[in-house]
């Protein structure tokens, strides 16, 4: 009963998991940067061909690099947390007094006082992996990396640009003339970007309505802002 | 002298700034994307003109979809943290016997005895704040964020997206033909992925010439992709 509560408890804590994260990274920037480009081209070109074409390069070129992107933080980080791992190692061998007085540090800045700063440390530096372990987390804040994340990062942000891109882009598709196709492209991607908002917000745990608004917002000043300037160096250029 | 060697030792642990954080956000999609735009639709169109103002319109839209998206990042975390705290208070408050469980199971973990565990929890507990702080740091995992850090991230991503842009497009101001300013494209973006990928490198403390590789890798294989995608949809349809 007592482990249903902290169960409970614990989960109120709202985290968004690793696929969610990547997800909503994939797709705030698949539906918002397609979507800006499209209307921006609109601004300045008549025909929906040239759009679709630049609307598909700009998916395939945002979803490798945000892809290989997620790849490679995914393997900077595991290779960080390696080089960091054989650093403490190090020092716990070569800098003990050092150490002992950081681990020291810690329990004093979280409140204990001298006579148990000094016994805790006692204790965390008799088992070496341990306080390697201790100090990783809670001196330098890493924590130990999945070694699979960084390909699953990878695919996930990468279809989840791919699946917004599609959303801004398809109007043009169909209907010939730019400035139309503009009118169902802006339609249909704000709705996706509210709807997208909406549970973007409810998973990091803000106010749902005012978050989806902010998400619908960006997109809008991002693709007015590109039409702006499309439209300004097209009659100029 | 133990406070300098202690700072030495600290400053060794290379961490990335938040401003060098934000530079390397945008400049890193800033360099790729533009680029495999321009590269696609090289592919695909033969003058210049039309590929300068589909990358203007791509790097407004990138840049503000970017800097506003870190705008929202910044401030999605303060409200976050801002509700945790509240909660965490409210928990210390009513349920009292369950976050004195949580506390002690931290120092459990870390590899205190039942006694010093015990004795540890009693004295945090003592001080409200400084519990409700602990908890937030190492139950949550949530560092109190800047205030002005919303604001700040927004300005350097959208700048450093900006800059990074305007390096693949520049060849297709001075040079009519689609496929010959590739060329110079191609050549400047690389070298200059080459070394953002260096500097980022040495940052984030990994090999520095296999991590300036591995980003001028994505690059390339982004670009290559959006050429080949535009060139297929762009004789076909």
């Amino acid at each position: 009963m007592g482990d249903a509560i902290a169960h409970n408890h614990e989960e109120n804590h709202l985290k968004s998991s690793d696929l969610l994260r990547d997800v909503v990274i994939g797709m705030s920037d698949g539906l918002t940067v397609p979507f800006a480009l499209a209307a921006g081209l609109s601004g300045a070109v008549v025909s929906s061909g040239i759009i679709v074409i630049a609307g598909i390069a700009e998916i395939a070129a945002g979803s490798i690099a945000m892809g290989l992107g997620g790849y490679l933080a995914g393997k900077t980080e595991q290779d960080h947390y390696k080089s960091e791992v054989r650093r403490e190692y190090d020092e716990v061998e070569n800098l003990r007094h050092i150490e002992i007085q950081e681990t020291k540090e810690f329990f004093a800045n979280i409140g204990l006082s001298a006579e148990l700063q000094e016994q805790a440390t006692e204790e965390i530096a008799k088992d070496k992996d341990r306080w390697v372990d201790f100090m990783m987390k809670y001196e330098l804040g890493l924590e130990k990396p999945d070694p699979k994340r960084a390909t699953k990062s990878a695919l996930n942000i990468g279809m989840s640009y791919v699946v917004g891109g599609i959303i801004p882009l398809s109007p043009y598709f169909f209907i010939d003339h730019s400035t139309e196709a503009l009118k169902y492209s802006v339609a249909a991607t704000l709705l996706c970007l509210f709807i997208f908002g909406y549970f973007k917000s409810r998973v990091t745990g803000v106010n749902v309505w005012w978050g989806a608004i902010r998400v619908m917002m960006i997109g809008a000043i991002a693709a007015a802002a590109a039409y702006g300037v499309a439209k300004l160096f097209g009659t100029n250029g």
